[in-house]
């Protein structure tokens, strides 16, 4: 059923000698932004936003920072007309912010919009029409002379409106469908647009060259790009603008390879929404320049709130492989990325890095407004020690040696590998609880003195299996001389191999925590925790615990 | 709370002179494919799949046609390790597909995937170390040749199992971080890697360079793949591979770019599941080439359910604006769009064209088990009359005259737009019906018979309000007699500006559709439309509508 005979490239790369832009490996200062949520965007929702919805959104836009919001089609439906008047009888539009109002260049429709926009302190009047050579034929059917005089007839009626009507008026003309469109065609077409408006160095005109549908890898944009970028008269009088669609999912690359090849403005919607595969995603265009060290001027500080307030207003979900705002794009569930994770944010933290360099992670979630332990390192059976050990550490204060982690890794992938589920961190602690933290059973230390006599003497009141011993027993130190006094009471046969504590809450009736491994006569290994308010009992209760799990 | 001087490039761009691949504007051949979604795919899963679920994937890339397939890292959980050994002992890799398993260059690990993979018809050894200089710094605190010692230790070790073991072994071997390494030392690790494996042309050796994390534009990526193109030694017996996450959101981009660049192979997996963002969405990298008339030698013939079995399995969500394959990716709401889309298929339809370059759909949905009405053409408030139409005219065969369109048309956006939802196509008939068709109050004609005398003589009985009528009129025609026969009964004053008419149904008892539009003396227009068995009946039902439409 596939046949690939069926398709051939359909778009129209520019002549060699217009890929300068290959030489610059990145963005250096952002371009302008001008939003297109309400137009493109909201055209593509199953059910589009009411007038209060688009109020709440264009309210959001404006707190990002956008300075350009194309508010609409007011010619398209009644919603889109009133949403344009309310904000400009409600003096709803901020002084710094131009809005955009869209027309074709159809007479009753660019009057129409004229009347809408009525009052706007200033506004972008963009008109378009359709160029490619699939719309001249398929749908105008009209020759190439025709389908330029739609555009130069619509801008001549614009300019005269835009005399005949009160207002601050600014200009976009998009050739349409521009990726289906010859470029020395679509420049022809530009051209004379730009010499019926006649813009200055100081009232620009924008050309906006949309990614109408994607066709072509991006680098061909790219060129096709600057090919405008040195084709277009009047240059300096001329921003020119991208619009992506992102059919072939390089929707990201092509903006960004379009900035490098002479865009100064990106058209754009936020988390990708807009037409089939949508626009391209503002948010990643903005939080790319930003991890490259770019001031983005849009603020994302807050992003979990910028995403729920999308998702109640569009009816979309945020998909949670979406760069820098999805669900999952921080998450690391592998040990490798867990253990790298992990000892990157211990580095920056010891040397007080200021610069984010951390493995696996492009940015520090914290910066727009993500949690480490909920959103980073996340336990299931592909987890490993470091990323456990994390998680018991960030949440509870447990700060496990090594090779505990690492029989603790074990258990906690084995428990998640066999129940098929992710772990919270509450389960984490669970595990570790269960297997290791203060375990009396069979054995128990009842009582416990010390006498400073021939290095320390203990004597100790054990319980194993509900009968009680009393022994006494020199060693180095208190804990050593209890392992001692359990040796010699029980036959056992051990020696302590590893010992460490550190304190688990702050101030002065702090608890400390003890982990000791013990190194058995068969080669075996078993480690246990104890935790109290006194720190050799916590050690004592470590050891048990250590020889319990034998 | 954003401050972007934390951040500065970490990615080392290569001198000048490797960009000649930007000279290409597409790919001519698909690359190999190896499908990494039981490896990365499912180590990404909140979830990891289970045995069953891990084989109906395996079965299902397979069908699409995966001639590699990356099963896992057998030494990182029990499930990983019995799936592969299912997949050995139950003989279910046929003998064109060969498994791939990964593999830490650390040594125990290494054994236990040998032990792994013992008898396997065929398998690739998939080893790597990380390599990029925060890693190097943070992670391992060893120096560049250290790193080197590692991949080359491994290398060594997995030489000396691979003859060992009994089995057929191929190689592939990782410098992982590459986008955070720089590419001369990346380079200088390879090729050691390559002197101790000593591939040939006959038994080459992969080489995968892969965005572990996404830190560059993707240009800057080909770059680099072109530079290792050309330094890589035995470079006739190197597959260099690529393995791009999408950090950036330009995962697909840096997987092209990277093929044109010469890598001859890429690691992906199915919509772009994977680690944070995602590895390579291969639907997306194989439907490009289709749409270019490239057979991407994967088969995406029925997406639907492909998806179905991805979403089940995985438990992930496919995005509605993934290309090719999410739900709203053909979807157009937009009248002026929907209207394009519906004379482009018109225009296609007509000609017999072969070549697929229907306006504003990148490839024909059929090609992929999608249907033009469900996916297409989708009716709200956006809509316009094209889009309206064709809904009406696929689902119910009512083909209405363009006007006529137009008025349907404002009147449905307006019941979208009141209502704030979608419409469906039997919504929209509704609203015909209720509009236009078979109408019979105020006026209705009881009972009509024909004379040829004079051109047509008409008798007409009416029924006005309740109120009978008997009148007898001549016209041209038998319409035109009724027409006359009414206005001079009823003083109404308008004529018959438009007539049309179809079949509605096939076969003899086919209905008839007929559509009347009047132009009335104080210049308004209205539109009726009649259905019946007889063609006469239809016609005079269509007339007494528009009447009543006024």
């Amino acid at each position: 059923m596939m046949d690939a005979t069926k398709y051939a490239p359909g778009y129209y790369p520019v002549p060699a000698g217009y890929d300068s832009w290959v030489k610059k490996d990145h963005i250096e200062k952002a371009p302008a932004w001008c939003s297109v949520d309400l137009r493109d965007g909201n055209q593509a929702l199953i059910v589009p936003m009411s007038l209060e919805e688009k109020l709440e959104f264009f309210q959001m836009l404006v707190k990002i920072g956008f300075k350009e919001i194309e508010v609409g089609f007011p010619a398209a439906s009644d919603t889109e007309y009133e949403f344009l008047r309310t904000l400009i009888e409600k003096n709803m539009i901020p002084e710094d912010v131009t809005v955009q109002v869209l027309t074709q260049c159809r007479d009753h429709i660019i009057r129409k919009t004229f009347e809408a926009v009525k009052g706007a302190p200033r506004a972008v009047i963009h008109f378009y029409n359709s160029t490619s050579v699939a719309q001249r034929e398929q749908v105008f059917h009209k020759s190439r002379e025709e389908i330029k005089k739609i555009a130069t007839d619509g801008a001549k009626l614009v300019r005269q409106l835009s005399q005949e009507y009160e207002g601050n008026f600014l200009f976009e003309y998009s050739p349409e469908s521009f990726t289906g469109t010859e470029v020395d065609y679509a420049v022809e077409v530009c051209n004379a647009v730009l010499d019926i408006m006649q813009p200055t160095p100081d009232r620009p005109m924008i050309i906006n060259l949309p990614v109408t549908v994607e066709m072509s890898m991006p680098h061909v944009y790219a060129n096709q790009i600057e090919y405008c970028d040195k084709h277009l008269k009047y240059r300096d009088s001329v921003i020119i603008s991208t619009h992506p669609h992102n059919d072939r999912g390089t929707g990201v690359a092509c903006a960004e390879m379009a900035v490098l090849a002479g865009a100064q403005r990106v058209e754009c919607c936020l988390f990708g929404n807009g037409e089939r595969t949508g626009n391209v995603d503002a948010v990643t265009l903005a939080m790319n320049l930003y991890s490259h060290g770019v001031d983005p001027r849009l603020d994302f500080s807050d992003m979990p709130e910028i995403c729920a307030t999308y998702e109640r207003v569009t009816r979309m979900h945020i998909y949670e492989r979406t760069p820098y705002a999805g669900q999952l794009v921080f998450a690391a569930f592998s040990g490798s990325h867990q253990d790298a994770i992990a000892k990157g944010m211990a580095y920056r933290k010891e040397r007080g890095e200021h610069r984010w360099t951390c493995p696996y992670i492009p940015i520090d979630p914290h910066d727009i407004g993500r949690t480490y332990d909920a959103d980073v390192i996340r336990i299931n059976s592909q987890s490993g020690k470091g990323g456990i050990g994390f998680v018991l550490e960030q949440n509870y204060g447990y700060n496990l040696p090594p090779k505990m982690r690492e029989v603790l890794g074990y258990k906690v992938k084995s428990v998640s590998d066999h129940s098929h589920k992710e772990l919270s961190a509450g389960e984490v602690l669970r595990i570790f609880e269960e297997s290791f933290l203060n375990r009396e059973k069979p054995l128990r230390v009842v009582e416990a003195h010390f006498a400073q006599v021939n290095g320390i003497t203990a004597t100790v009141t054990l319980d194993l299996n509900g009968q009680r011993k009393v022994v006494t027993s020199v060693g180095n130190g208190r804990l050593d001389a209890v392992a001692n006094a359990i040796q010699s009471a029980t036959g056992m046969d051990f020696h302590l191999e590893s010992y460490s504590e550190h304190s688990l809450d702050e101030g002065s009736t702090s608890r400390a925590a003890s982990y000791v491994g013990l190194a058995w006569g068969d080669g075996s290994m078993t480690w246990g925790a104890g935790t109290d308010t006194d720190i050799i009992v916590a050690g004592i209760k470590a050891l048990v615990s250590a020889i319990n799990s034998k």
